[in-house]
Parts: C-alpha cells; structure tokens; sequence
C-alpha cells in the first residue's frame, strides 16, 4: 500500500503552468489550484484584514473551498476567507508558505501561532521591487518633481539645481532581506548607507556603518533619507516617535516599506505640513486602506502606494520558486527556508 | 624683466574660495572675476542664445565688461553678452574653457571656430547628475508615478503592479562622458544596456553589447528606454525621426539628455499623445526656451527640465577642478583636456 498523498491547496493566484512545475516536485503531492474560488487579486496576509469579508468576490464557491481547506496539509497563501479560523477549518495543515515577508501582524491578529503549523514568510522575494521603489521615491524629491510638476503646469521654462543623490546619507531601520537589497541598491548609486538592526554582526554589503540604538537619536540629523524596512515588533512599534521625527535633518525624505506603525503618523503629517521634512514616500500606514479622511492624502510632498510597492509581474513566479525550494525540503525532512518565529515576530 | 601675465576672466558665477584657487595655479596668472557684471544664473554655451541681450541683467556694466574682454587670454565661459562677437571683442583670447558639453551647436551658431582659439569643454563634468536623473526618469514611469498622483488626488486606495527596472532593456545612443555615465548607473541597477555611437571599439563598463548602425532601425523595437546622450552633429540631426519613433515599443520610454535637435519633436509628441510611447523625459528641446504653446507642457506622460538637469551645487566645483587642471597643462605647453574638434562638432 503507497504513502497517502500530501494535499497542497493553492490560495494565491498563479500561472498555470506553475501549478504543473508545483506538481512535478514529487509524485506523492496532489496539487488543487482552483482560481474560480480565489478573490480576484492582491496578495493575501499582506495586512491584517479587518473584516472576515475583505477581498471576497465569490460567495457561492465559499464551502467548495471550506471542503478544500479541511483535506489541505500544505497551503501557499493564507485562508483568504476566514483568516481568522483557519487552524479550526483546516485541522490537517502542517505549514503555510505566505506571499508576504512581514506577517508578524497577520498571524497575531488572527492567532495563527500553533506547534503543529510551520509558517514560511516570503522574504527575499520583494528585495528587488522594493529597493527600486525606495530609489524612486529618493529621485522624486532629489531631483525635485513635484516642482517639476507645478512648472510644468504654468508652462514655466525654470532652469534649477537638483540634488546629487551619490554622496548623500541614508539611514536604512532593519536589514532583513529587504533592507539589504536597499542598502546594496543605494550604495550602487553612491550613497553613503548607515544601517540599524536589533541583532549586531559585520554589516551586509553595501553598509558602512552599522549604528548602535544608543547613538540614533544622536545621529538623526545627520540623514538626508531615512528608509524603514523593519519588522512591526514591540521594539519597531512607533519607533519614529514624534521626537525623533522632530530631530531629522530639515528637507529629509522619510520612506516606509516596512509597517505602518513603525511611524507615528500624526507626528508625521504635522512634520511634513509644517516643511520641516522634505518628503514622505509610504506604502504602508498605520490604517489599511488609508482612510479617505487622512490627511496625507491632501499633501504635495507624499508619495502614496497602496501596500503594493513590492509587486511586479515577475513576483507571483518568484513566490513559486520559493515555494518549490520548500517543497523538496518539507518532502524530505529538511528546515524550511524562511522560517517564521513567532518569538522574534518575524 | 619678467613676462607679462597671462589674462584670466571668469564668465561664470563661482565661488569666492575658488577664485584663490585658479589662481594659486601660477604666479603668471592675473584672474579677473567680477560677478557683478555676469549674469544671475544659469550656464552660458548651454544653448545657442537667439538674441543678442539674452541672460543681459545690467547693461550699466557692459563698457566695463568689453574692456575685460579686450584683454582676455583666456577665459572660463563665453561672453554672456555677444557670443557671436566674441572674436572681434577678445582678439588677445586663445583659450575658453566651457561650462557645457555639449557646445557643437553654440560654437557653430556664433561662429567661434579659429585656429588661434582653442575650446575645451566641461565633458565628464555632468555625468554623475545627468545619469541621476536618466535613471529618476526611467523610474518615474516604471513605477508609474503620473498614476499615483492621479489616484492620490482621487483618495483612491489601488494596489498596483508596477514595472522592475532590473532586467530590462535600455539603448544609450552617444557614449560620451554622459552616455557612459548613464550606461554604468543603468548597469548598477541590473538594466540590460545595449549602446550606440559612431566610432567602434570595444564596449565601456556596464554596456554589454554595441550595436551597429546597420541594426538600428531593426533593432529599436526591443527597448524599453531609449536615452539620446549624443552631440547635435549633421549625422545625429533628428535621429529618432518619425520613422523610427513609429518603431519603439509600445509604452517605451524615449529620454533626451543630449539635444532638442536628436529628436523630431513634432513625431515625438504625436506618439506620445496617441499612446504609443509610454512617456518620454526630456530637459533639451528643439527651440530653448520651451515655448509656452508647445503641446509637450500638456501631456501627462512628459517631464520637462530646462536645459538644466546636469546642474548640481557641486557642479560649478567641478567645472573649476577641470578649469584648474587645463590651466597648468596650457602654462607649461600641454595638450589640454577635453579639447573640441571642429569637424566632429565635439
């Protein structure tokens, strides 16, 4: 009598022909990719939802999926129905490989830690996207396109001085898989990278100087571009308080790929509306969505993504990629790449 | 009895600290720099000036300014005031170092080709700001900034795919200074560059493959950015005609750091409202100034400098460092660097 087969349900939306490269990793899996029953995009653990109904499109398939969850041993993605009760629908299911790097959020919001469930995050997929969207946020305002913008609209033939991105200073906060391929990003450009990290060791390349906590506050001012890229932890919650903000170098950029409650973002608005920073490029706030109301809406110099920075049309394969390598290595005994932990919350 | 000084006259704004400098080169040198009598900002030699009292902010100096021309050697920058009668107004001049590149159109223009006068000009001094803002350019549009804004004024909350810079393909046309400055910040970020220039030779850093003239037409299709970085020459006069805009890609990206003139601006600007170009960024135009009834100040997917996207507060340093530099190689009989060729029109 064979092995039973180990059930993997696909909870994000892939290419086709993924789903027969997902399959050919080993005879013993039986793959389900069943799109007409998944929401009709983004990307799922991305934010904690909250609202059991967000992001569903299909109610009629709800308890084709609901019998898909209960065989499922493997996912890739989260239960982008019933976050909250997918330990409960899902009692056969050993590990979740997320989309998404940060999901310390997620998981505590809907208390998906539990001894039998490997969580892998999706870290090292977004490197790529996100350090190009941080390098275009710093050009944006070092090369002053929001006046570009206003001159253009009066037809204004205005000769002007930008700033010189090579040889300015940037601060990156944390230097996990996305904060170094900003940091390498950045120092291929020019410029001269200070890193902060909770854990201490050699700096990554592109680094040169990794900052001890006791000196931040100290050296604040000394950054033209600060880049959040940190985990939200009871350590990063807030950790641009209203007076660290306050001491920032007047004119500086401030960039958040990380969390949105590593800013508080009310400090935030009043520095950005007083001009005491130069600019703010977000993709992530302390509400998602950004609610309507907020004021950052309504500022010139605030780029707004929506939590998204990180897509590209090459991710979804990229995720698979990973999803493969983890794979072979669930199958044969091995540690998953990515490992969350729930105890550093990352 | 000693020789008799060598004439220096500054005809660019620099900083006081710097004109100690050109000086301390040699103790043959009497520097003249009286800013009061130039004009208050921006370069001179950019462009052809179509009229005579261009820049002219006090015409209460201008006797004053003739008699320092009378007696000029050499001189940093050309005569603000009647380029084109700069032969007649200096006959004692024999050097000009410019303050520009790209000088082929202004010197033609004016008529300032003699042998006794040799012209250098400042290639290599704008490289490092210009291929910022090639690349600024590049990502305003990959990461599709002209949208966000449009959804940030509608307090839209859109997840978004944007474009990945790294992988894709660019086309330097001109590998001067510039276009090889370009070329290495492209390559830094992961694009795929391919160049073009007239003369051979193997590829410099970052360009992984030339191509050949004969493959130009044939070739333009694979690219998604096309950057001009090539001197106005009779053989790069409207390079990108309508023909070969009509060629691009879909949704490319056509940026001009180079000259207006490479580019047949009528055909530029009917792809780029028919929807045929993704956008195009541009800081030289055809007529400098920009007329106020050019359709390119109303189209979404443009970005207008003017003629000024190599300026950076360091950059008048730098003009001087190479200034400094020429100055020592002129006094003791060297080849000076960056010397124009007349017949190449660079």
């Amino acid at each position: 009598m064979s092995a039973p087969p180990v059930k993997v349900l696909l909870a994000i939306r892939v290419d086709p022909h993924q789903v027969a490269r997902i399959a050919a990793v080993s005879p013993r899996l039986l793959v389900t990719y069943r799109p007409e029953l998944l929401p009709a995009g983004g990307l799922t653990g991305a934010a904690p939802a909250r609202d059991p109904a967000d992001g569903v499109t299909s109610m009629g398939g709800a308890s084709a999926w609901r019998d898909l969850l209960a065989d499922a041993e493997i996912m890739l993605g989260f239960d982008w129905e019933e976050p909250g009760n997918l330990l409960r629908r899902a009692p056969r299911l050993r590990w979740v490989q997320a989309d998404s790097a940060g999901i310390g959020e997620f998981v505590a919001a809907h208390g998906l830690v539990d001894d039998r469930l490997q969580l892998t995050t999706a870290s090292g997929v977004h490197g790529q996207p996100i350090s190009e969207y941080v390098l275009a946020g710093m050009l944006h305002f070092a090369k002053r396109f929001p006046d570009l913008a206003e001159w253009k609209a009066a037809r204004e033939w205005r000769p002007y001085t930008p700033v010189e991105l090579a040889g300015s200073e940037v601060l990156i906060i944390g230097l996990g898989a996305i904060g170094r391929a900003v940091a390498r990003l950045c120092a291929a450009v020019g410029m001269r990278v200070t890193g902060l990290r909770r854990t201490g060791g050699p700096p990554p390349p592109g680094v040169s100087h990794i900052l001890g906590h006791a000196e931040l506050d100290e050296r604040l001012p000394d950054f033209s571009f600060v880049v959040l890229a940190a985990p939200l932890t009871p350590w990063t919650h807030h950790l641009l308080d209203r007076p660290r903000i306050e001491r920032l170098r007047r004119g500086a950029v401030v960039i958040n790929v990380g969390r949105g409650a590593l800013i508080d973002e009310e400090a935030l608005v009043a520095a950005l509306a007083g001009g005491g920073l130069g600019g703010a490029v977000l993709d992530v706030f302390e509400i998602e969505p950004l609610p309507a109301a907020s004021p950052l809406w309504s500022l010139s110099n605030v780029v707004i993504t929506a939590h998204s920075c990180g897509a590209v049309t090459e991710e979804p394969d990229r995720i698979v990629d990973l999803f493969i390598d983890n794979l072979g290595r669930y199958l044969s005994g091995q540690a998953l790449r990515n490992l969350y932990q729930a105890d550093r919350g990352y």
